[in-house]
């Protein structure tokens, strides 16, 4: 049974024009031939293909795998849809310049409509996405004939695109990369190696498939700083655009519990010898350009889980609207049968549920939009200092967006699932659908595992903690505005008392790393990421708090006072059930010793 | 790719025969003819006949769900083998008495041997379980003609049991029950109804299954109190044995993201007007009777999900010893990519997420084994006062011995899944399958709300709170036992603590039910589970550490160095990472008010 529902329009609309305020972004020079009006037919443009040609192909998509058949991936006929309409639209060209024939649209926009696509049907915005990342980095970093050769077919979606990092032996190790680039007197290199786990790696639609590949120019320095970025198209165009086979071979299709309609392959490069591949930029540089397209990613991914957690909950709260069970009990502890059963949306264990999912899904759908807007004012920043400040505060927050809604939005799906009882377990309903797809987004583009070692290691430490002092002091003006309200004064006070404590255990952990002990310093970075991230979307509620609570005392918002009650509610939740949760991670993290840290001599057994 | 190992045979028998001390149980009047040296033998013939017969089918039964086909359910071959080969070994009359054909072993030791099976291959052991529970109904509440006719055909595993409760208009309401009973003249009743969600309930290996199923008689009261329990066969023998069709019908069967080898049917009883049912014990005891087969059915819930997590554990452990990747940083914080990769089993973050594991599931499974003790020492109670205690902390405990092992189970696999990064999304790998098949286990014989509710609402308040003083001095006596050991005084203060804490909560949530708010009360009664989980289990560990130390300091232990320095790592870890959440969960539960309880006109969106 299909549900009806898969994002709240009006929360996205009201996040990015409320709260998140896109008007003060269209002052900015690259933005002005835009206005409000426009870019909201935009989003409902992308909300109506979304709801004919995503969203109903979602169950058959997990039903037919993609699948390695014959030297090439068969994928769902939806993709060719969504590569050839998403380029119609300007799914892959919105944020580009219009000299490359983009729309110049805000990533803030943009991050709207993407999510709106990955909430209809998460196989398919890939596709697109990485096509559109892929094009990024070419635009960016690339010379003028690869942007020739390369951009207009990919903005229109006839060429996908992809990242190529992984490798079998290496995983998440970048350092260990083996992929061979050798120079050649015709200019270009000959690449030969494998790559996996290669999203949208090949398919029976592509004409044609530029991969941006990570690999070691011959005598290249070891470790990350000998890494090359390089263009390996799967067919290379001549002068005159005639494809000829490049030596790339699809080796595998991986197949996947969850996400099954979205092609992750294993990729040959150079089997025969003759796979040409196109130095971008300057050599060993690689990983530095990478970059770009990973942040992208990694924000995508956040992006794309929120969107599945938010499909989730509109499934499991009309289900809850509808499906009676159950009597409350009476003052005497028992239950009156005469009474018809109750809807489940009236228990308070069910509506917790829901209000779990609600707060997660808003609140890591406000967090990926703060992020998309950090990145626009970075971009169009006017001051060396104004590009520094966001470009810092976007860092920070990465490994956060990436993970929270990955990891709490897992938690969420299963709480929606949960609401349904046996049914949730059952594939006539979708729940048990998305807790498998989603499942992936706390892996791909960097586990938990290594994002948080990014946000303690790298990201909490840089400039000698200006990044999370900056962050902080964004949070304290969210903290101020909020105390000047009566009613949001205790919230204010409690989240202030949470950074305190952020700063307590970043206290505790810090002179273990002053003292070289990187071991001991980062062994507990998964927990202090649980517990970070609890604080950051504490804030993103305390934010919208104070926006809906302005809203209803001005009697100005463009929403119901229902709309707004809904959001004060889940914020009640959120510092009710889910912040409290940072006092036994806080335990965790100021403990004295780690047993994690492997003894002498000691086994796991 | 295959796991080599799926439980540590090891524990459970040191958890067995060290912490809860058949030896003691072998005492009893109704064990005297058993032997710690016998019973070792019939868990290593289990074990042979769980490496040779279940854990081999484990990927294909996942690969080929059992599914309606011409009106009954198509199962794995695998499914006869469990049946016949089960019911030879003992596995379903390994409980009974002699008299029945049993063999009057202690449930201690069942629970050994059903966890060995569970781990092996979760599909199958339900099949057998749930004869033996339907079997056991009969035995104890059913006339003499009803157990001769039914049950040595079940303990052979000549014929299946079910148990027949949930309707798709009740779901877990018991008080909606529909279906009907009608008597007859010749003392049968006619039953007619449908009933959804019965595990093992058809197919074509079962020459006959015996419906132990709730209905109502005509006229009987409402709610709980008019439901009676009957037999029904799918076929009814005649005085000679033979079979006839009792209109009985396979309507359907559930299709599942897991466990899809464990047939799940809907049934319909009396479409001819022509199904007989023959009514157990008195009318309307009905739900009274269910309750022994659905408190074995709990325990053996939690008891398959430890099992799942186990088998989890053991295969993310081998890929942990087994994959290289990543270095350690040096005292610089930077790699020395010279070095070859380290294993990942010697990164902090997978050493915390084996030891997670290991936790919960040796945790759980000693819970699970101080249920089944419990059982033992009740039934063979010699005087009303024993009998009464040891019912009393049973009841106590079997909410969390449901409900434990399967959230936790389910963080546990979700925890070995991430361990293998990529390669624990792919199908290659059995962890994803263990992440499908546990989900259930927080969902059927009642949910973890539905759990919860019985725990906060029914046991801890039963006698005046006396099942929760009974628990709480059994906790005492490891804390005293503990505190006389220098090295464990620690954690036994930390108990103690939280101990008093659960007696805070308690006080702080019971004067709502004193005034009749009940909605209050249970409002977050899945947060006092999980919180007073927490604290159970920190107990099991406690249990476990005081034995291991103990052993360690007389050097008299029959199990190596490292195996019980792995305990106390162990219970360290428990102690310093997981019993450190209820701190966050006991805020939870002391907040003054509740946001999940409607308000009037409140919506959710």
């Amino acid at each position: 049974m299909m549900a009806e529902k898969y994002v709240d329009l009006d929360t996205l609309k009201y996040l990015l024009n409320d709260v998140h305020d896109l008007n003060s972004l269209l002052d900015r020079e690259r933005f002005q031939d835009h206005d409000p009006e426009s870019l909201d037919l935009f989003i409902d443009s992308v909300k109506q293909f979304a709801d004919k040609e995503l969203f109903p192909y979602l169950r058959e998509m997990d039903e037919n795998p993609a699948h390695h058949k014959d030297g090439t991936v068969m994928v769902h006929p939806q993709v060719k849809t969504m590569m050839e309409k998403g380029g119609e639209l300007g799914l892959i060209s919105a944020p580009f310049d219009y000299e490359e024939g983009g729309m110049q649209i805000p990533l803030l926009v943009q991050t709207v409509t993407a999510y709106i696509l990955d909430a209809a049907n998460n196989h398919l915005p890939g596709y697109t996405g990485l096509t559109q990342g892929a094009a990024e980095l070419i635009v960016h970093f690339a010379n003028q004939t690869l942007k020739d050769t390369y951009v207009p077919n990919m903005l229109s979606g006839r060429w996908g695109g992809t990242m190529c990092l992984t490798e079998p032996q290496a995983g998440s190790s970048l350092s260990d990369i083996v992929t061979k680039a050798t120079p050649t007197e015709e200019g270009h290199y000959l690449i030969s190696g494998q790559k996996i786990f290669i999203s949208g790696g090949d398919h029976q639609y592509a004409e044609n498939i530029v991969h941006l590949l990570l690999a070691r120019i011959e005598g290249a320095p070891k470790g990350t700083k000998g890494i090359s970025l390089f263009v390996v198209p799967k067919n290379r165009p001549d002068a005159h655009g005639t494809l000829t086979p490049n030596d790339v071979t699809t080796v595998a299709d991986f197949q996947k519990m969850g996400q099954k309609g979205y092609c992750t392959t294993h990729l040959g490069f150079g089997d025969a010898g003759d796979c040409r591949g196109f130095l971008v930029g300057e050599p060993n540089k690689g990983l530095h350009y990478m970059f770009m397209m990973m942040n992208g990613a990694r924000i995508a991914v956040g992006r794309g889980a929120s969107a599945i957690a938010s499909a989730a909950y509109h499934a499991s709260l009309q289900y809850a609207n509808e499906r009676p069970q159950g009597r409350k009990l009476t003052k005497d502890g028992t239950k009156n049968v005469d009474q018809k059963q109750n809807l489940i949306i009236e228990h308070p264990d069910v509506r917790r549920m829901l209000m779990m999912q609600k707060a997660v899904v808003e609140g890591s759908m406000s967090l990926c939009l703060l992020a998309a807007k950090y990145y626009d004012l970075e971009y169009t920043a006017t001051s060396p200092e104004e590009k520094r400040k966001y470009n810092t505060l976007l860092e920070m927050i990465i490994p956060v967006v990436k993970t929270y809604p990955a990891e709490a939005g897992i938690d969420a799906v299963n709480n929606g699932l949960q609401i349904l009882g046996g049914y949730g377990f059952c594939t006539d309903f979708v729940l048990q659908q998305y807790s498998r797809d989603i499942r992936i987004s706390a892996i791909y583009e960097g586990t938990t595992g290594i994002q948080s070692q990014d946000l303690l290691g790298r990201k909490m430490t840089m400039g000698n903690g200006e990044g999370a002092k900056m962050l902080m002091d964004e949070m304290m003006q969210t903290i101020q505005a909020a105390s000047q309200i009566d009613a949001l004064r205790p919230y204010a006070d409690i989240l202030s008392q949470k950074m305190q404590k952020t700063v307590a255990i970043f206290e505790h952990l810090m002179p273990f790393a002053m003292k070289g002990d990187y071991e001991r310093f980062l062994a507990d970075a998964s927990i202090f990421m649980e517990f970070f991230s609890l604080v950051v979307i504490g804030w993103s509620w305390l934010e919208i708090g104070v926006n809906a609570k302005q809203a209803l005392l001005t009697g100005n918002g463009n929403y119901s006072e229902d709309f707004y009650e809904s959001k004060l509610t889940t914020l009640e939740y959120f510092f009710a059930y889910e912040l409290p949760k940072t006092s036994g991670l806080a335990e965790i993290l100021m403990h004295p010793t780690t047993v994690t840290i492997k003894k002498e001599k000691e086994t796991i057994c």
